[in-house]
């Protein structure tokens, strides 16, 4: 029989599934090592197949080494916005009326890349292969890692974001840092103090994501929360 | 300024992280519609490339198909596990003696396995593709979700487990519901009301996963908290 504490409990938790946003704007402070490491920790916890735990983070901070591979990050993400931003038109239709969440969304990815070398931390994250890939299914042992780093980071009052930037500078960072070739780079996240709030996420409707009875099929017994804020629907122009 | 109540509540969240096990032995109770459908809403906040929201949910209970999927997934588990019990010598070394961590982990596939069609709740989760496969970053995704939906089924009460053994049976699980070929199936996870208890997950030392200053150096600044246990090195034999 569940308490109040138990209720309690739930609905922390829940609250911080709900609100862990991507967080791209930073204040200047730093991630403490002692809450740097309770974020790792609980990484570390995450399940894997076979409880394999083939994970691996390599944390960016202020070492010689970490300072080139910022720059070296910091302008592939920079290569890697220039190509989106005109690729998805951020300054076509809404994106040309400043104030429009598009002309927003791509102002702070714009002073996100800009000011990529500063960020406190960057994690990149890698998975030691059992098997030559490709292999879709290796993320199942690395992403819920990813999120656990995350939720931890939220829970400590910090944000970050996960991507795939990473991937165009790739092979220099694995000259860099001599990372062994049988090991998926994942991805890269971004943490620090968070210079706007979190709050909801924003995602489409729950009954365009859970079937049940068939694919397709919306559950019967699904509900949000009060409040709920959605995104636009798929495919925006 | 953190207050008394940020730390409880970042404390809640990391305790949920460190100790949400992978569950196998499940009452028969059920998972009520209130619980699931809070479940699976947190499941469809996670994270995914660009927002796109790829994730969905096929959950099965007991209407027709679902029974029908279940006999599939139950003869696809079974032949998993009988193949994976022979290579990995489930019956070799300490696993010939009972009570010995390899056999006590025998016995609950086993047991796991046998009682597969009886499993309270079993969600299959795909994601839509954007662009054809193989794609070893579309688990970025997806399988944050499937972190956030075996949190909540914790922080609820629940427990459960991600699977991949869906994939040999895939086929006729795509005929059975008409699953559009560009949905990739993630995996398979169970959920229903732990036999045991949760307590604290087993995994290496965190300094053998977390690196500063080159890959493989261990960073100097970590910690875990006391009393966390350890599974085994890699490289069981």
């Amino acid at each position: 029989m569940p308490t109040d504490a138990d209720h309690a409990t739930a609905d922390v938790v829940l609250e911080t599934l709900a609100s862990t946003r991507a967080i791209r704007r930073y204040t200047d402070d730093p991630v403490s090592e002692h809450d740097l490491a309770r974020i790792m920790f609980a990484a570390t916890r995450a399940p894997s197949g076979s409880n394999g735990q083939p994970f691996r983070f390599l944390v960016l901070r202020d070492d010689p080494t970490a300072r080139r591979a910022r720059r070296v990050l910091g302008d592939g993400v920079r290569s890697q916005w220039d190509a989106k931003r005109s690729a998805d038109g951020y300054e076509r239709g809404s994106g040309a009326h400043r104030g429009s969440r598009k002309a927003r969304t791509a102002a702070t990815m714009q002073d996100f890349v800009d000011r990529f070398e500063s960020i406190p931390v960057i994690v990149l994250v890698g998975a030691v292969r059992h098997r030559p890939g490709p292999d879709e299914t290796i993320g199942a042992s690395v992403y819920p890692a990813c999120q656990n780093l995350l939720l931890a980071a939220r829970a400590l009052g910090y944000g970050g974001v996960m991507m795939m930037w990473h991937r165009v500078v790739e092979q220099e960072l694995r000259e860099l840092f001599s990372i062994p070739d049988d090991v998926f780079l994942a991805a890269m996240i971004t943490l620090g103090v968070p210079a706007g709030r979190h709050g909801p996420v924003r995602r489409r409707p729950v009954d365009e994501f859970v079937f049940e009875g068939g694919w397709g099929t919306a559950a019967d017994w699904l509900h949000e929360p009060p409040g709920t804020e959605h995104t636009a629907p798929f495919r925006r122009s």
